[in-house]
């Protein structure tokens, strides 16, 4: 039987299965799919690296014949579109005979744009939207640059108790430990490009790369902020705003306290993940330089937790901008 | 039965009901007393304002006759001496006959000091310690006081994400919000004292009373780390090392950046209380001046998280000094 309970907790593992699909799918949406056969699933599918195929095309060629009666869930609404790189889903589903489609997010293409779901309709499915935050969330990048036109930015800083990020001389190796060192390894892996600052690059030339058993060759596009010349391999942007030219649908940004003041005095920080060490530096470098605050009131109301766990010692905070 | 675990397990409930000693039950430590008639309770204590009854009298004189074959969950060793305030706890549970005493802690007091432990036993009752962390940390400013002859020191900090306490020009109302400033109202309600830094005096006169419903007279000692003279109704202290001096079991300070660094540097906070707000301040007053540290390394391994919660928006971690 499905309930709406149940509807949503599919479409959350629906959205759970997506992250697999994250960062390769680039330039497409990380979009996944369920498909149930009564209280079994009979298909899962993401969407496969460089775009195709698509979640629900997977998904249908693993349940094959169990399509015919069964439920899709799906993050983002079926495409409607044909390319010459494959089928409309829309299509494939109805060929496919399935009884029911849920979908999480209509998509923002003006090619589909809610003619996905009127496709369906049309040929007798159940089709319908359940708004789900799980899916939206899982699908941040692509509504980022639909909306906006510019990568969703996640803003990553490791600091001590008391907000430093490095002793007044710059010592900074290690505040945090090898667990949430990790962790950033593992949140880069999932970012189309990585941004760091000027005065990082030149006094670290951080390698930016994926130190993962198994990710090497996930590691993302490099960006510095700077008004220098550009390095080899390294694209240079002059001011935050400068993110919308960059082919990423993810970028994660590794602060300094200039990099994060000039990133959230824009405005373009989608999400702050925060690791937090059990110790205190005392007058050291702070975490975020002027960001032109005129009155504590202002500050309030921008920004709600959501995640947080705990790294060996240390503790990881994500907040996300309200807007 | 009793097993190792329920053991355990009435101790940590004897150890919650011990707080509702603190901090009237100064200058004796707040001691709980649970008594265990097979699977049912018959007697719960805790010791009184001014300290007597102790916890364990309270305890007897609630079960009566049905103290006869009981065991007793205790905090801290019963007491071995005789004052002219009272009779010594030890003699009370062997005239009410109970069969076992489970303490969590031996006392240190040289008049105790293993003795009502001994006592018991030569009555012919099965006594002994378990080892708990819950009574100990019950006990943690009756302990600190007998080990370090000082009061147990807790500090509250209240910042923003990125460690700020003020704005750069000193706004610092409100970092937080009503539910923290609420809790905070709580923690100095089980306080003996309260201290505030010099500047903060000046510049706020804060009262430093408890503003809480029913808990008005609970009102603690206010104590000022300065240089000048004492006003009227408050203690002065011109270095942390004077908290020595203070009558007080849990000095509780609200620290602003100098204050908290001169207790850092002393090494005389054994519990940090953080508040933190879901805001970005950027380039405002940090959270604590400087404590001389000389090396990232000699800043790890000192502070343990011992609990944390959410208090509407804002986050609440408290971490306890390894020592």
């Amino acid at each position: 039987m499905t309930t709406a309970a149940s509807d949503t907790r599919w479409l959350d593992a629906a959205a759970r299965l997506s992250t697999r699909a994250r960062p390769a799918s680039y330039p497409n949406p990380g979009v996944g799919c369920i498909l149930l056969q009564g209280d079994r699933v009979v298909g899962r599918g993401w969407t496969a690296a460089g775009g195709r195929p698509h979640a629900e095309a997977a998904a249908l060629a693993q349940a094959g014949k169990e399509a015919r009666g069964a439920t899709a869930y799906v993050t983002l609404e079926p495409c409607a579109h044909r390319s010459p790189r494959g089928p409309a889903c829309s299509d494939l589903l109805v060929e496919a005979g399935v009884a029911r489609v849920v979908a999480g997010v209509e998509d923002p293409d003006p090619r589909t744009a809610g003619d996905g779901l009127a496709r369906l309709r049309h040929a007798g499915i159940e089709a319908g939207l359940l708004r789900s935050p799980a899916a939206e969330a899982s699908l941040a990048g692509y509504l980022t640059r639909t909306r906006h036109d510019r990568p969703h930015v996640t803003m990553k800083i490791a600091m001590s108790l008391d907000g430093c990020i490095a002793m007044a001389g710059g010592e900074s190796q290690w505040i945090t430990g090898p667990q949430a060192r990790a962790h950033v390894h593992a949140r880069r892996a999932m970012a189309d490009a990585i941004l760091v600052g000027g005065g990082t690059w030149r006094a670290d030339r951080p390698s930016l790369d994926v130190r993962l058993p198994g990710l090497g060759e996930r590691s993302p596009q490099r960006v510095v902020l700077s008004r220098g010349v550009a390095p080899d391999g390294v694209t240079i942007i002059n001011r935050p705003e400068q993110v919308a030219q960059l082919e990423a649908l993810y970028l994660y940004v590794e602060a300094g306290a200039n990099v994060a003041a000039s990133f959230l005095a824009a405005d373009l920080v989608d999400r702050l993940e925060i690791y937090r060490a059990p110790i205190i530096v005392g007058a050291g470098r702070g975490a975020v330089a002027d960001i032109g605050l005129e009155r504590l009131d202002d500050a309030h109301g921008r920004w709600a937790l959501a995640e947080r766990r705990q790294l060996g010692s240390d503790s990881f905070a994500a907040y996300s901008r309200l807007r």
